[in-house]
């Protein structure tokens, strides 16, 4: 079964605030908590949850572990995803800071660029390769995720050169829309996009 | 007329290929150029810019030029709009980078911290100021933007304090989805979630 878009992005969302409920020393919840945590109806909470397979009690609600790790068995694989990060430019180097460490099952293991002044490094951590050695890489650490952050001109050639080099997915940060074969997930993350969302109608707000 | 958001989204994706178009030296482009650079249908590339009001000419399309500006007319204000951004974290600090002087009607004026190691100095040329300064600054500086970028745990309170001081816009970079009054445009911007969506689906091709 394939879960629709919506619910893997609250299944996300839910994992992570039961993460900081867990820390806090909670141990069970329920549905409207949850739902209060995210703003959405508690409805909304259990029909997803019941799409997962699980059900709480009357009378604890969920038990927050178990559903920490139901939620993870969706999205995550059982090793986890190596993933890469291609230019390391000001954006490439804020998201790999950003992302490193921050979820155990989709590992950032490599990052790629053009500019040899970079390369052959450890960038926190981080081995960065030229992108010449993409191919090689990719298959080395089992690479099946690729992060764009390159400049827009780059978007296209960098998105083939990954689809060549058998990546599974890409989440697309650069302002480029990528058209991509229909194995490859796309994620399109453009940032001045939202931005400007934002400018629109807080315009509106100020006449 | 409030434009629906989807066709915002693609108003700012076509002015910025327009501008690496007009840059290129081209000054006329057919709405199935633009189709073509965004992977939509010409049919929608028309629809669009005839909502806007304009027409192109039936031999030569669109005037270039023209059009990126009557989009900036849709989108920017005259004066254009100032942002700041809350938390100068690793995430904070490469969107300030990131954005900074790229759109030039949407000028990054103001970064706050809490950490005093932060505040009261310069940071890529923007001040950086203590959160407690955050109302006095935001009228000083004409703020009407604000970008979330505190950790989740600080995120409800940061963006109340954005709405107390008379923020018209947030974009949520954090994990916490916020609950603002209506008033006030929020767009919600979190990459853990965009991630595990394509690890999700990068997951179902791997078995």
């Amino acid at each position: 079964m394939i879960l629709p878009d919506k619910t893997i992005e609250r299944l996300s969302q839910y994992r992570r605030n039961l993460l900081i409920t867990l820390a806090g020393g909670k141990e069970f919840i329920f549905s409207h908590e949850i739902a209060r945590l995210l703003h959405i109806t508690s409805v909304q909470v259990r029909r997803d949850i019941m799409l997962i397979g699980y059900n709480g009690t009357l009378r604890r609600g969920y038990d927050v572990k178990e559903l920490i790790e139901l939620i993870g068995n969706i999205i995550d694989t059982e090793q986890g995803q190596n993933v890469c990060i291609m230019g390391l430019g000001n954006l490439g180097k804020a998201i790999l800071k950003y992302l490193y460490g921050k979820r155990p099952k989709l590992r950032i293991v490599a990052a790629f660029d053009i500019n040899t002044e970079k390369t052959g490094k450890l960038y926190s951590g981080i081995p960065v390769y030229h992108i010449d050695e993409l191919g090689d890489k990719i298959k080395e650490h089992s690479i099946t995720i690729g992060l764009i952050t390159v400049p827009v001109d780059k978007a296209v050639e960098t998105a083939d050169h990954l689809v060549k080099s058998g990546i599974s997915g890409i989440l697309n940060f650069s302002s480029k829309p990528l058209n991509l074969p229909a194995h490859v997930y796309l994620e399109e993350y453009d940032m001045i996009t939202s931005l400007e969302k934002v400018a629109y109608h807080t315009k509106r707000n100020l006449y």
